[in-house]
């Protein structure tokens, strides 16, 4: 299926923008699980049990399973493919180089790990994302405004008026002939998010910043997802810690429906 | 050892400002090598036996090893743990994300890998590049002017008249109270690089694009270390595949020699 489709029907389907996200920490976890084989991968197990039904996508940041080495890595590989088919896999992986090394990258995220999309970083250019864009059944976000404060430190820099994250945002929109590309604009800039949707009307975003972060949850819907719902929003830590004792699974379970009732209030 | 003598050291002792990029390559490696148990790492000792007294470091980009998933980042941490310990190991990754997720990055490359030095992508700004600031004894250089093409895309859109990359250089100068920070600047825009050498005089500047990439060599070493040597020249492909045949060490030292022996021509 191609990678528009793909994104499209795991919205539809539950009817959901919700996309947890499975950062999961070692020294995060509850404690009793740590006496089982993989902690990690029995963790992220529990979580996707217990939330499947009401998500669109879970997101995965690469980070945290580096941070472990190969057993980590072990750990991501398995929980990618315990996720059912229906949701979308997205490795976030703010990956950026040269066009020969880029397309190792996005060999080792779509055929290795076999994500369904990913993140770039915009800074080195078209030839540091085509090799991404070859792979028509999968998205790639480009990150266009991160979630975290000094974003403002290159991305608010205005070129000819224009600020930096805005010449991203069409540029990327220049480059989607596939109807593989997206977006990544925190939900900690919502005024930002409302000119990007409006210079990039079509690009599925990805908004992370909600929760922890303390983005604005009903305009991040309102701006970034619109009528045609095209956006999903993540959550990490408000859903995936929301206990650490033995109901941690539930206690994510009901984190998450709060989070997916106030998404389809905000849509309404 | 703080990471700017470390450098220092490496660079002084062989007098090389070298570095062999061990972008390793299971397609490119002699065919020969593909009976060996662990062929990646079994080319890169080869490789390392046959150059290691003729460089300061060496640099191994992340996503050749990824490509391989788990088997090659096994390859990757034996490869580095086999460099001789007076060689700085840089782990090209070019990661960038938010502070609490770019910590683990920091301890992926530094503590799990062993690394001495790493390269960062600046798009998130200063809290993305702060945890990695968090390791005094290792360096990691910012992506500046990268050595491709579409570089062009983002990195020359100019600020009040000043380019992205000079800003970079700026910032990248003002948040060195560590001394841990350098700036990666691809030889293939030589006037740019020395601009940058202007605006950050005392900071180590990693050359990648000469040779393969066909960056200018004596300028990279004119403005880009001058008197004091304060950069490294990467050449990656140019070096390790100068020959597919049973002679490929040997005709990696030849080529690697040469080299060698061009940038010391351009030191005088």
């Amino acid at each position: 299926m191609r990678a528009l489709e793909k994104f499209q029907e795991a919205v539809v389907q539950p009817d959901s923008l919700l996309c947890v996200g499975l950062d999961t920490d070692i020294a995060k976890i509850p404690r009793f699980l740590l006496k089982q084989k993989d902690p990690i991968l029995a963790f992220n197990k529990k979580i996707v049990d217990a939330t499947s039904d009401l998500v669109c996508a879970y997101k995965l940041n690469m980070a945290f399973y580096e941070s472990l080495g190969i057993g980590g890595l072990e750990s991501l590989k398995k929980t990618i493919n315990y996720i059912p088919g229906k949701v979308l896999k997205i490795l976030d992986a703010k990956r950026g180089d040269i066009g020969n090394t880029a397309s190792k990258y996005a060999s080792a995220i779509f055929d290795y790990f076999k994500a369904d999309a990913t993140t770039v970083s915009p800074y080195l250019g078209f030839d540091s994302i085509e090799p991404f864009l070859n792979y028509k059944d999968c998205l790639s976000f480009v990150l266009c405004l991160t979630s975290n404060k000094s974003a403002q430190d290159f991305q608010f820099l205005k070129y000819k008026g224009k600020p930096l994250y805005l010449e991203v945002a069409s540029k990327v929109k220049s480059w989607n002939k596939e109807k593989n590309l997206g977006l990544v604009v925190g939900a900690t800039y919502p005024e930002q998010l409302q000119k990007i949707r409006k210079v990039a009307p079509e690009l599925p975003i990805l908004i992370p910043g909600v929760g922890a972060q303390g983005g604005d949850l009903s305009k991040a819907v309102k701006y970034g997802a619109g009528k045609k719902g095209i956006a999903v929003i993540n959550s990490s830590r408000e859903i995936i810690y929301a206990s650490s004792g033995k109901d941690f699974a539930a206690q994510a379970r009901l984190k998450a429906t709060e989070l997916y009732q106030n998404i389809t209030s905000a849509r309404n």
